[in-house]
């Protein structure tokens, strides 16, 4: 059963020994485990919404903001909507046990590269219950045991979601400690830092991966204490760079599906680089385009100087504006005299997450794919595609910005290692 | 040209500068610029020689060890050896550019996952000279740049061999900075840690991955002040477990090997197990094996009280031994009741890196195989084999027991990273 007293390490320990079994678990019982808890999440809907009432309740004697109050409510459609999300991981194929990469030597020796689970990964977030289920399918489904962190605000909420699906995953064949939850340690509402995640942090040989999904200040907290490895789930300073022969139609399409789309998650943009050249007549069209749609616009120089009347339409962008990531409806936008100075830019403000050009020409094409440094790079599509259900891996944990292991969606695969299995009949070596 | 003046932040920053062109450096390219510097290693022997004579001299007068004076020494034959090795890394397959994966999504854009180099990679290395030239060949090969840090014994050979390579290089048609070297730390023969270790190792953003290869020392010495990604290139505590059905002759042959082989290596075996129900013939004939090699023996009690006359030919061995990795001629022997017993010493002990059954069961093997968490695991061969020239994979820089990113042979693809590359004609997300 999830509980939230035990003292860190003792948790940490019971799931590395749900680990090693979980490791072993055939596909077809993984998966009506999951079932299980799919069905134990609509059968015990009220009592999930009694925890969430009472954290609804505190947060509002606790002055939280409504985007916060919105961000923990639950009710029976939310619930609903996490039930069928774990039922889509169930129909996602199972990584463990892929064969990535196989030959036999020339001395007769068979090696295979074979994907196996990582074995304990913690998962530590923010104020949204429903990424208690989600995290807990994705490392069920690929063989880890987990290990939930959520933050103080939502506590009553997922104590009652890691309680139930725990339950179910250990009433349809899954290992006792194989989902299990943390008390967040601050009040604040991001969860704070807490003894109890330095803890976790420092579980090194226990906790295989810690994925973090929150704030600048999550991180840095981690950063300072962690001797487990980290894999962020990032946000992203992403861009979308209009280049001389891009066509209009299709740029002024993508930047508003960047920007307006959905405007607080990693993948949106937050820069509009236009090339010199298509200025004159797009940053006019863009920028009222924009405002149309209730974005508003800091420009450089140019970019004011251009935009339509009256004055004022377009905010001055200073050098911060160029590192922010605003995860709202502001863009900021600037002129540049070249394709190079485009990826320049990129390369210095640029957070490696999802980039794009807008482009007819494919020298220009060819130079942002090769020239810019990212997760992903779009030529004439809208960074918003950097998804792992687009992307057709399935449900993701979030997006790694960093190089090793993961580099953008962290799906079921990426939540696994491999190992090398040889097989010979008393090969030594010469 | 390489230097060991600069600040390591300036000599990383140029590196940086460097990698970015670099990552777009043609293949012919980087072959040709690689043959440059083999051709320069053997026209250049004398100034090498050099060198390494007055780093031979002063490490007499430190009274290093013989076996380091040896591992330090150069000489005609060696250093044609390292420009043979350069040549075979010639001879692999360019990493960058390969795709990994690619697929056509149901809206019509086109996502290929395609491998890039990391960007730069720091090498960490104890005496050897050699790993100046071929570290800096992979990394070069895989389109990174290379910030190397040898041990101060060996810094008058590094720095001819890395003003060598760099001249080469960059004479080549390689950028300026590729390949540099900043002075080891300590005066001692491990390299110490050492201020520029610390500098080295906290040039976030700067440097993409720290790669040491050395003893615990170092390895702890990078834990504590990392905070770039680290990947060790780890020894390993390995072990060869007798199954009760294993064909004795292929088992002898096997044990013998993975000791004896090669005893100073990290994929060399450190324990053995042998199951009880074989272990009164196997125990006898395997020990009186050993000993014939020159190997001592290190048994538990029923080890002791099964092998041959005169009593005293197996010492004693002690829980101290299990954990030891001796990279020497002495083996720990164990008699375990079960594969179960195996796996669970295995996992207890182990570090992750080769593991072996020696069996004619099937089911030991499938179990020695999912139950065995370890970077290769070995059924009827030796661990000897864990090597990425041996799997195929060409020249390695080590072999890594960590999870993330590689496990095994740290060969030229598991240099890079990699992005997705999206193309579109307009797509927008719904």
């Amino acid at each position: 059963m999830a509980t939230v007293i035990s003292p860190v390490a003792d948790i940490c320990r019971a799931a590395k020994r749900a680990a090693k079994a979980l490791a072993r678990v055939d596909t077809a019982t993984k998966n009506a485990a999951l079932e299980g808890i799919a069905v134990a999440l609509e059968e015990r809907t009220p009592e999930i919404l009694e925890a969430n009432e009472l954290d609804m309740r505190l947060g509002r004697e606790a002055d939280l903001s409504e985007a916060l109050l919105d961000r923990l409510r639950l009710d029976e459609e939310r619930i609903a909507g996490i039930a069928k999300a774990v039922r889509q991981i169930v129909a996602l194929g199972d990584p463990v046990g892929e064969v990535i990469d196989g030959h036999r030597l020339p001395n007769g020796l068979d090696v295979r590269k074979v994907r196996v689970p990582l074995g304990v990964v913690a998962v530590v977030y923010e104020a949204r219950p429903n990424v208690t289920i989600d995290a807990a399918a994705l490392c069920l489904k690929s063989g880890n045991a987990i290990v939930l962190r959520g933050s103080s605000s939502a506590l009553h909420s997922n104590e009652a979601l890691a309680r139930i699906a725990s339950g179910a995953a250990v009433a349809g064949g899954l290992p006792e400690g194989c989902v299990s939850l943390v008390a967040g340690g601050g009040r604040t509402p991001g969860g704070g830092t807490g003894r109890s995640l330095a803890e976790l942090a420092t579980q090194k040989g226990v906790v295989d991966l810690i994925i973090p999904r929150g704030g600048e200040g999550l991180k840095a907290a981690l950063e300072e204490v962690a001797t487990v490895p980290v894999i962020y789930a990032a946000s992203g300073n992403c861009h979308v760079y209009v280049d001389a022969s891009a066509d209009e139609d299709s740029a002024e399409r993508i930047v508003l599906n960047a920007k307006v789309q959905r405007p607080g998650v990693c993948n949106a943009a937050e820069t509009l680089l236009i090339h010199e050249d298509i200025a004159a007549e797009f940053v006019p069209r863009i920028t009222r385009a924009l405002g149309d749609a209730g974005v508003t616009v800091r420009g450089d120089e140019r970019t004011q100087a251009l935009a339509p009347e009256p004055a004022g339409t377009v905010e001055t962008a200073t050098e911060e504006d160029w590192g922010t990531e605003y995860l709202a409806m502001t863009l900021a936008v600037k002129v540049v005299g070249s394709k190079e100075e485009a990826i320049e830019h990129i390369g210095r403000y640029g957070s490696g997450h999802s980039e794009a050009i807008v482009t007819r020409d494919t020298d220009s094409a060819r130079a942002f794919q090769l020239g810019v440094d990212a997760a992903c790079v779009y030529v004439n599509a809208s960074t918003r595609f950097t998804d792992g259900g687009e992307f057709g891996m399935g449900a993701e944990i979030g997006n790694s910005t960093q190089k090793l292991h993961v580099r953008g969606p962290i799906g079921l695969r990426e939540l696994c290692t491999f190992k090398y299995l040889v097989e010979g009949d008393g090969h030594v070596r010469a």
